[in-house]
């Protein structure tokens, strides 16, 4: 439902070079999401000038890096079509999706990409309550549908729990359920849900654009203590994934069932 | 934790003269997620170049439109800093961010932006169940915290329950309180949480770049019937914005929770 109504562009700061990158990152996301799925076909030119405040031209390039990637079609005279093998619009969060969701489990494959015992960043560091130089074991997994890649997971264990993780140990096992094997028990969950863009290393790993928009869920597990024992984020395109919850409405905006936050200066 | 290892460069395909915007948003969003916070330091130039697969004169551009928004300061013959007064990193998901979380309601300022009846896009009006071409009460509100926008609310009602929803409502109330004091009740929420690129409108709303990565919130809204009567979406910047939970580890990866889905053919 994109709308031009009273909105101030925002591309006037920048140089006239990059603007058909942000057009294409815009409508390659509005493609995959199948805004134009009913008749297949994409705004006109000039209709697309209007709305991102642009140049024919800037339009064109915009375009033709779709047309490259497979994404769209321009029929002479005619206009941009999305193709028909491109990826289609998903269903819709409905009640039938979430019920027909119970009955099916993931299945995924995964690849271990890394597992080394190291120091972790400083925040992830102080959230596992570990000491300053203190190593952990760092592990990070690809997970995978029918050959697409779809989880990128990077986890932190402190070392003291760590031990029995291995690549051979992963590729048969949860982490989660490794740690279990070793007596660890689970408690309370902080979890984080965000977004953020692409870097070169996610969007190979998860064959996306760089600057394409990434769905975040960052986890920190407590055992029955209290005591962090793992520090899990996990990456997903928005592309093909997506976290969908069934709730009460009177737990909606709550701790349980997700609190939006924000963090703004309160002067 | 950007890494480099084993990561095939996706920017193969990409014209030249846009790498430097991809560098630009994803530069951006590390600086805007406190990355480069202890020591305020940039990588030096070459290293951005080996991490972006891309030349020397990309990198200076993407550094110099940071540095046009104010992001950082060149300084000759030492590098590019992030600058003192740039927007700090957040807080990380620990309990203790939990537990302060219970003491503060969120208190917005909220501008309508537009209250009409209208025909919603079809896969909307699918869900609320109206026939072909019925109309229904269409809400876009922005809500802000000191003159900072930070959630934008695009809402659908059926025409039958949406009576009362006018814009000097809105105003005072919340959209689910004008709905309720008509007697409406509510039931089982379906919940989406996605990612989605701004397009010019939700980034000049919310203060953002065209083609940063945005959060997205879909709630449908029943009644205790399992009518649906309110279809919400719920758009924000991961600059300043994020989702929280407090969970059970047993229930972790459920409906309630928050179930990672992936829509990928199962061939």
């Amino acid at each position: 439902m994109p709308r031009t109504t009273d909105s101030p562009s925002p591309l006037g700061h920048m140089p006239g070079t990059s603007l058909h990158r942000q057009l294409f990152l815009v409508l390659r996301d509005e493609i995959t999401r199948g805004i134009y799925a009913e008749t297949g076909a994409l705004p006109k030119e000039e209709a697309l000038c209007e709305r991102f405040g642009v140049s024919r031209i800037t339009v064109r390039r915009a375009l033709s890096e779709l047309a490259a990637l497979g994404l769209v079609e321009r029929r002479h005279g005619l206009g941009t079509f999305v193709r028909a093998d491109a990826p289609a619009g998903r269903s819709s969060p409905s009640l039938s999706v979430i019920d027909s969701l119970r009955k099916t489990a993931l299945e995924t494959d995964v690849e271990v990409l890394e597992v080394a015992t190291a120091v972790p960043p400083a925040d992830i560091a102080q959230l596992l309550l570990l000491a300053p130089g203190e190593q952990a074991v760092h592990a990070l997994r690809l997970r995978s549908i029918k050959g697409t890649p779809v989880i990128l997971t990077d986890a932190w264990v402190p070392a003291a729990l760590g031990k029995r993780v291995s690549a051979a140990a992963l590729r048969k096992q949860a982490l989660y359920e490794i740690l279990m094997a070793q007596g660890v028990k689970f408690g309370r969950v902080v979890q984080e849900i965000t977004a953020q863009a692409a870097d070169p290393a996610y969007a190979g790993w998860l064959r996306t654009e760089v600057g394409a928009p990434l769905l975040k869920l960052v986890r920190l597990m407590h055992d029955p203590e209290s005591r962090p024992v793992q520090y899990i984020t996990v990456y997903m395109s928005p592309e093909r994934s997506r976290i969908l919850m069934d709730i009460s409405a009177d737990t909606v905006n709550t701790l349980s069932a997700g609190q939006l936050v924000h963090d703004v200066p309160r002067g």
